[in-house]
């Protein structure tokens, strides 16, 4: 299933992609179910996350509703948002392809000589749906893009084993993990060890920084998340090309690593890092372009750029 | 006021700290105000935030009917929460104290020469109310504590200048953002530049590192946040005692700074680093240690400590 949330007058809703329209799965269950009350867990990607095989059967039931039962179907056209509209946390990797290192100048160490690195973006305020703008801040330089693929957990769990992981993964989305690398600061800072941590740090956090979507897709959809082609291009030339089996640590490693820091909840994302193709001073995003992240069974995720 | 959530079984409440009982706000502003609908703007810290002068007049009220007609009040005994429960994020600041820099070993510069260096925790499995545990983790090696106080914004808003800063902070509360400085990663890793940062950063994350309480103290019981004295004591022992006055930056500039890097939000935290007394690696945390964050105005926020 490639799920969606949507915006509807009573709150966000969720939704599964049918071809290119959007399902009601709410409300398509209760139009075929007519003995049921309201299935509280299709009424939103955290609640459907956390019902698990239940939620999953339901909503399975609705798609083959509105397959075998067409007039029972219903619709929406309303905008879509981001697929996880509020997930607790959005946890995010730095440096886990070889060629996004050495583009950068580093040294790429093998998976059994170094840890993954995780950061966070807060996500309220980064998170935007498929076709929302990405706003350039005002005390912005250089602005860009980083194509990633995004691990959606289902279940609460902590201390998961690598070979335990995908018992907690839901499924899996895209994420544009836009960076601004030359974050302006006071003029008169004199330079101390960590400093440029920090403002790297800080340069991922600005509002509409963090694309997400346009769909969920789930994990019986993708057996194996280390074979997928991911792709970056801006106003329609390629920029980033892939293979998420360039990783250096897998999807199910990260799950384990990442675990051992803190509780994974349902609904919660883990963007894995980018491939080499960015971080290029003479390609900055500026007000007009349009960024699409693309990943094989995922699809595209294309949010224009304004200047703020 | 001295605010704060408590658990009932209907979900999270706001109360107010009356000498030592905690007045059930909502149910207070009911019981005396018979012409009125449910005071969804009592109904919990955000909506109460979120709402403004109208939640705090009716705060008031409440507060005032307790007092004169204490037949109308309504206690609770319920276990305290911590005061904002779900807070969208919670922000921190690393050296923000001289004296804190120094005996890292670090060099102090003015607040001409430097810039505030902010990060995050996750609040839902960081945030732990007054009395609950922190949980040494199984991989910690050297867990310790840091008294701090954290401003609550009261008001959305984004490059807010310190000259407006306080028309944007709610209150104060206090945090003790415990730290793991010696994260046990994989043996056979190989240094590289920036490891050391993100172990710093990854050692914040752990689960329970992030006592907020008891209370949050209305701004207007602070005029001036900059001259409240800290401590922090371990087994009754002190073992931080300074003054928030110490601060590099206080508590207008760090308004100020954050908010140039994200959009505030009412509820959200920010910390603004510790003094003194801390990282003594004779000075570990161990099970059965009780450790007491004291600021004056807010109060005493005590939590037993846990080998995990």
């Amino acid at each position: 299933m490639r799920l969606v949330s949507f915006q509807s007058s009573d709150g966000p809703k969720l939704g599964a992609f049918v071809d290119d329209k959007v399902l009601d799965l709410q409300a398509t269950y209760q139009a075929a179910v007519t003995d049921d009350a309201l299935p509280a867990l299709l009424s939103g990607m955290i609640a459907f996350l956390e019902s698990g095989q239940r939620g999953f059967d339901a909503a399975t039931h609705a798609i083959n509703v509105a397959a075998e039962n067409p007039e029972k179907a219903v619709w929406s056209t309303d905008p879509l948002l981001s697929p996880i509209p509020n997930p607790k946390k959005l946890l995010l990797l730095a440096g886990n392809y070889a060629s996004h290192i050495e583009e950068g100048g580093g040294v790429a160490l093998s998976q059994l000589e170094t840890t993954p690195r995780v950061f966070m973006k807060p996500p309220t305020t980064t998170i935007v749906a498929h076709e929302e703008a990405i706003i350039i801040p005002p005390n912005g330089v250089f602005t860009d893009w980083e194509a990633e693929i995004g691990i959606v957990i289902g279940k609460r769990g902590k201390f998961i084993s690598a070979d335990e992981a995908y018992d907690y993964v839901a499924g899996y989305t895209a994420v544009n993990d836009v960076s601004e690398r030359e974050l302006k600061v006071k003029d008169s800072r004199v330079d101390r060890d960590g400093d440029e941590w920090f403002d790297w740090l800080n340069g991922k956090w600005f509002d509409t920084f963090a694309p997400v979507g346009p769909c969920l897709t789930t994990k019986d959809e993708i057996p194996d998340p280390g074979t997928l082609r991911i792709s970056c291009r801006v106003n329609g030339e390629t920029k980033q090309d892939a293979n998420t089996g360039h990783m250096i640590f897998d999807c199910a490693q990260i799950v384990e690593f990442t675990s051992t820091l803190v509780t994974l909840e349902p609904g919660d994302i883990i963007s894995t890092g980018t491939p080499a193709g960015v971080g290029h001073p003479d390609q900055k995003l500026v007000d007009g372009d349009v960024v699409e992240v693309e990943i094989e069974k995922i699809g595209v995720l294309r949010n224009p750029v304004v200047q703020g």
